[in-house]
């Protein structure tokens, strides 16, 4: 008999997976960590089955694992109701970053750790936001889709094609994604950085971005925080948006938020889709008031056909930048992702429960970050 | 009776020149220099059509210009036997950087300056080349065609999908457009920066950049010259080509180099299309040996309908990130070429041909960049 159960909910790699065995993230490959947990006495159950509640493979299955380890690619939601019908589970880890998908007050009164590996993908996603709001910008997808489309239309790409150059971009949470990103943005020559969060960025890591202008562009005091959410938006020609979701985060953008940001301007949002108002994003774009919106978070996911943000066009018939939530998913990511994921069994298994303090977000019933929102912590 | 004729040719806006007057290249707007130019006591005359030679307006209006202005992304050629048959031509005047669509050695026998607006566009083509390296290497195109195309595939768009970090890019001109990217890559943590040009970059060059790999990611040593081209393409993960157009380097890329790359390598062209053979890109891409090619540039342009640039995809759907000439002619960029050829105009008219010196391609019947080549200089 085993020790115990071990649920790993992932996406389905199928043929994919047989071409590429560095896709780590499908039910197929496992995260290359079947042995490993075989090896300690615990039972390992896969699967990409879990929706819906409560009837899925997932609600079955989590009715008597200890471990659950899901990914924000693909969540297995797991709900107040799903935990209260989990009794044996100590530990959900989130191979990726981004532990939304659990309830998290929830887990905190079962008493349940949840556990990310918080450095997997870090770089990854900051990538995917520069490539999004360089897409944007430069009005990439209509003039992608004339090259191959047998067309030759200069005049109707370049009418919304800028550049990055001496534009103002503002992020919402300057954390480990959204540093990351201004610290690529620096070389472009930005006009300003902006950033909005709950505390300040060190004294040192202003310093740097300060340090490479002056490098780069001749001069410092580059970056700003705004104190002030609307003020923020109404300055800047690019929004991106980089802090967690919960309950102070969710429907931010929304309708009056959009409506203070700049005409013309771009929002990217690889964060969680659910931080913004679906439909009033969509009507920004449609209507012109954004010139586009990118990213690659959604709610829920898979989004349905039918997710306004799949069809969304500006007047000029550009300014979608959607993909699937793939940003934190590289080949790269995937080994890093997979390999933080074993270091967190290795240290659940050995008793030691000496997790990476960046990784924890709650834990003993209370919550081990401010990351999640400004609560009381327990 | 006017002083002489100025021939400007350039892409027809139609409705989106309406629509958006900053579209300062096309003919409708003229790049604003018609009361300029007729304040001169000079004619003026706008055409879109440049082709066939010899029976195009452009060679019928060349005949008596003393000046023409034309642009890379819609060139007019000025070739050999249309200079013969110019004998007021004085200065041909590129909006934009890059004059390869000039016949350089003609304009020197004929005693033609030719003059480009080089900062204009530098930092709208780094831009580009930055995003087009992202948007391959992160397989942006597939992963969007799935949100927009209502599916939802993460293991089919991940499995080509890499971060930029750590990986080794390489530059084949490392001039005002090359520097840039580096600048540009610098933060995004490379293993290594490689370049090739005829010259050493400035000691004060590689500093920065080493300086900001210091600030960044924590060691210099970042930039390094390699003097042995197939030795340069076959070390990196990615190659961008940013050199002139000329006889050393046309069809530069072709089979035999393009096998010296690396398996699963990407190729980013944003120079000039001639540098690479058409088919042996197409091949590569095709068959796979490269992940993927992107860029704007084309031979001849507007692009054929049936060149194998706009269809070729690698055997997993992606991998072709083309777009049509429109990486240095963003709004922004174009607001500068316009007030560039304006410059260029007011030192032309004045009789003191004191054009700022990097302008300068061609005059008094010789080089007056080795950029172009190394040519004994007349």
């Amino acid at each position: 008999m085993s020790k115990g159960k071990v649920l790993l909910v992932l996406y389905t790699g199928g043929e994919h997976a047989k071409q590429e065995s560095r896709l780590l993230g499908t039910i197929e490959n496992e995260l290359g960590i079947r042995k490993y947990i075989e090896d300690q006495g615990y039972e390992l159950v896969t699967t990409a089955e879990k929706d819906p509640e409560p009837s899925s493979q997932v609600d079955k299955e989590l009715a008597d694992a200890e471990i659950v380890i899901t990914t924000p690619f693909f969540p297995a939601y797991i709900t107040k109701t799903r935990l209260e019908k989990a009794p044996k589970l100590k530990i959900a880890i989130t191979a990726g970053v981004g532990s939304d998908h659990v309830d998290l007050n929830a887990a905190n009164d079962h008493g349940i750790t949840v556990v990310e590996v918080t450095g997997s993908n870090v770089v990854s996603v900051a990538e995917h936001v520069l490539m999004t709001i360089l897409v944007l910008i430069r009005n990439f997808v209509p003039a992608h889709e004339q090259a191959v489309g047998l067309s030759w239309d200069i005049a109707g790409a370049a009418k919304q094609e800028f550049d990055l150059e001496d534009k103002v971009i503002a992020t919402v949470g300057a954390g480990r994604i959204g540093y990351r990103v201004l610290e690529r943005l620096v070389a472009f020559n930005p006009k300003k950085l902006l950033y909005y969060d709950y505390q300040d960025l060190p004294a040192s890591a202003i310093q740097k971005l300060n340090d490479a202008s002056k490098l780069f562009n001749g001069h410092d005091n580059i970056v700003e925080r705004v104190l002030n959410l609307e003020e923020l938006v109404g300055q800047a020609d690019v929004v991106t948006i980089n802090c967690p979701l919960h309950e102070d985060t969710k429907g931010l953008f929304n309708k009056s938020l959009l409506s203070k940001m700049k005409k013309g301007a771009y929002l990217v949002n690889t964060a969680r889709g659910a931080i913004c108002v679906e439909q009033d994003v969509a009507d920004a774009v449609n209507s012109g008031h954004l010139a586009g919106y990118g990213g690659d978070v959604w709610y829920p996911q898979p989004a349905p056909k039918d997710h306004p943000w799949r069809s969304m066009k500006n007047p000029y018939g550009g300014g979608n930048a959607m993909t699937p939530h793939v940003s934190g998913t590289s080949l790269d990511a995937q080994a890093r992702y997979a390999a933080g994921v074993k270091k967190i069994l290795e240290s659940y298994f050995s008793g030691k429960h000496d997790y990476k303090p960046e990784d924890v977000i709650v834990t003993g019933g209370g919550y081990a970050t401010r990351a999640y929102g400004e609560r009381d912590q327990k």
